[in-house]
């Protein structure tokens, strides 16, 4: 049922942020004096919060919780468009809802515009290369029938991206926006957005070219990302009735 | 039997006190300059021992380990009032036990009531937060029939959860009440523990509805949590005995 | 082939010792100025290292890498007399070896006998919980069918029990010989280790008790301690010729 | 088909230098206080972009990504001449690519050469060791039929080798000739890379020797490393047509 996958993705990614903007909050105040050690905490609790989330949401919707991920699997066709916009709208929702409760929880603002500049032509590359390489292993994984380890493969991959890009991996689109809700260590002011924006997609659309090339039979496995759902979770209930494609992959 | 899964709820509680109270500790005398610090050793050190807790005796009673657990658990009928009982039982005395056992490591008397004052709106709100999540990923997981990942889904989120909610999340009420028994760092007040114990159950609540609705089978699911333990493990030394609906899901 | 066992035994007691004693250097010379981070660098190369050795040589003879494990599986039945005492002799010889090598490495010494004194009752209760938490994730694991994750789990315990006992977690009498080699981080002086081995032996001895009492047909799996390995890797080259006990278990 | 395995090396092995240098760079610049906090900021994240790498491009090419690996299955048969010349140029020419995208989103000139001397028998000894236990690790892991965990293992031995070697674990000729061009935190300068490799490959040699005796027909898996991937993956498109040499492994 659509309302249950679009609820999977909102929930999702509303945990997400406030596992994103929670955990920076807390990084910014226990650990003053090295902004290094702010952004390992912060990338850590947001690497396993994500891998928790997938597998939470995953069976459900698939556990997009990233508009750059839906719109490159509408164009492999692992989902129709309304479902896809549904998903979007979702997302971005969760994730603003994730971004004032993050705020409430450590007492500030419910909402407080970042003022934290993040512009410059480095960092838009910064955002190109995390987007690109995201959906690579989104891609890769979910078409070599692995999809069983694709929430620790996206955890592991965005942990690492706070560190080894420039712009600290946002690599979400929905992230992006409602990271303009705090004030605080993940923000980023509203003006910073839309180029960041651009370059995510401008890195998912070479996503989708490589992985056209790597994995020429996406199309067959795009239903599945990030991790195997039913279309509708009724038809999983029990095991015995699961549609033949998604458990041989399981 | 149930004795042998009341054990293992016992020594699993246990020694997951002896983690949380004892890495604190730890923590607090190595890292003496940065409290971020101390909370990512802290956190690190209970995921993962929390992740070979459950591995180790979730096989003979689902590793609950967390009163939360095993009330939702039993709204799902996954266990009956008796042992349900007998769980939480279990994981109260084993969590202080456990504590003594930390402090006593730590060469500090065996009982030091805590003095850490936790209280306050938003430590509550990251309380019900924290639970929330917790329950969602323990069912989740489950319901989906990926049991064999559970234990790393729930090491995942909790060491995520001392840092992105505002309270560390305790998120479990036998962890709550062990953790009075100590003045080091994982402490905390026994007047603090009414309030932090009802956001927990608020948490475990809400989370009750919304697996309702995005896993409207849970009930079938129910008696594999936290993961699958056959109710008797006599039934399951032979591989070849153990009841299918087991075996399907490992 | 026995030697083929007792050579992997060795090669990877050796690797061990380099993960621990040479990270422990490492540790000590980068963050000199706390004592808790260098003891997190540590225990998180030690963790991981643990992980990639046990699934290198774990097919080959189990990976005890530790006495204390091959006692116990002694006693459950899991290996004869002669190859038990093989285990050991090469877990000594190794770790010794390993030691070495990671002096060498960090240009010190060959060998330089610790001076680090580790004694006290707390440290020797730290020793038993390391210990007793130790053989029941190794043998619940493993009872349980799960061998294919006891590589994680193995490496989570270890990682975790650094900080959470007080002794920083050693649990294995091969590797508190080989720490005395070294005078740095890992140290440990060689008129500690009869009271931390006793120790250790205490905790595997109550280990074992638990594990009869809630793994009662343990015996049944003795076999493939830390992880499923043929008698003889010969009868394994070819996947339809392993034997049914094993392959139904991976 | 050849040039799309190869394009999987090149891409792999330019997203692996991202993250080396990459996370070197964000490490240096955010934590300048503490070198040791810096390699382990480096390591994590090197270790978990490891994971999501071998996961994302493995099931193309096998994710050597390293030429080490590459040589040495060829010694044991798992490729032929002209695809193994074809892997180390993608992994060499891919490795540059990294190794600039990294300076570029940090805001650098695209190539500086390194001056960072990296010389002395122990450093050269570290890398026989990093590379002789990369090598076990990838081979007994594919050897037994485990190569589904290997993005796993190889990421964790690599994240602890960095700590546990004395030369930080390069223990890879395509990763030390790209890391010539940062003179960043992960750098070494020309001058020391020569050594460098031919320490690596005398612990290949090493690795190569005792894989044979643990492991003796790991010829017939040759063919797997690191990860199980079809000689085309146009034969594995549809599951039920894939060669049952990998399904079995699977």
């Amino acid at each position: 049922m659509l309302a249950r996958r679009v609820l999977a993705e909102f929930i999702g990614t509303a945990l997400l942020l406030v596992a994103v903007v929670g955990s920076g909050i807390a990084a910014q105040r226990l650990s003053p004096g090295d902004t290094g050690l702010q952004l390992l905490e912060n990338a850590a609790a947001t690497a396993v919060a994500l891998v928790a989330i997938i597998l939470a949401v995953g069976p459900v919707s698939g556990a997009h919780l990233n508009p750059a991920v839906t719109v490159a699997d509408r164009l492999f066709g692992g989902l129709d468009n309304a479902t896809a916009g549904a998903y979007v709208g979702a997302q971005v929702a969760g994730g603003a809802l994730g971004a004032v409760v993050a705020n409430l929880m450590f007492d500030l603002p419910a909402v407080e515009w970042s003022t934290t500049d993040r512009s410059g032509g480095h960092l838009w590359l910064g955002e190109v290369v995390a987007t690109f390489g995201l959906l690579l292993v989104v891609f890769g994984v979910v078409r070599s029938g692995r999809g069983s380890v694709a929430p620790f493969a996206v955890g592991a991959y965005i942990g690492g991206a706070y560190f080894f890009t420039s712009s600290t991996g946002f690599a979400n689109p929905a992230v992006t926006l409602a990271r303009t809700l705090s004030d605080t260590f993940a923000g980023i002011e509203p003006a910073s957005v839309p180029a960041f924006v651009v370059a995510q997609l401008a890195g998912a659309a070479l996503a989708v070219g490589a992985v056209r090339v790597l994995y020429p039979h996406i199309a067959e496995a795009a239903g599945e990302v990030v991790v195997p759902h039913p279309a509708d979770e009724e038809e999983a209930h029990d095991g015995a009735r699961a549609p033949a494609r998604h458990r041989q992959r399981l």
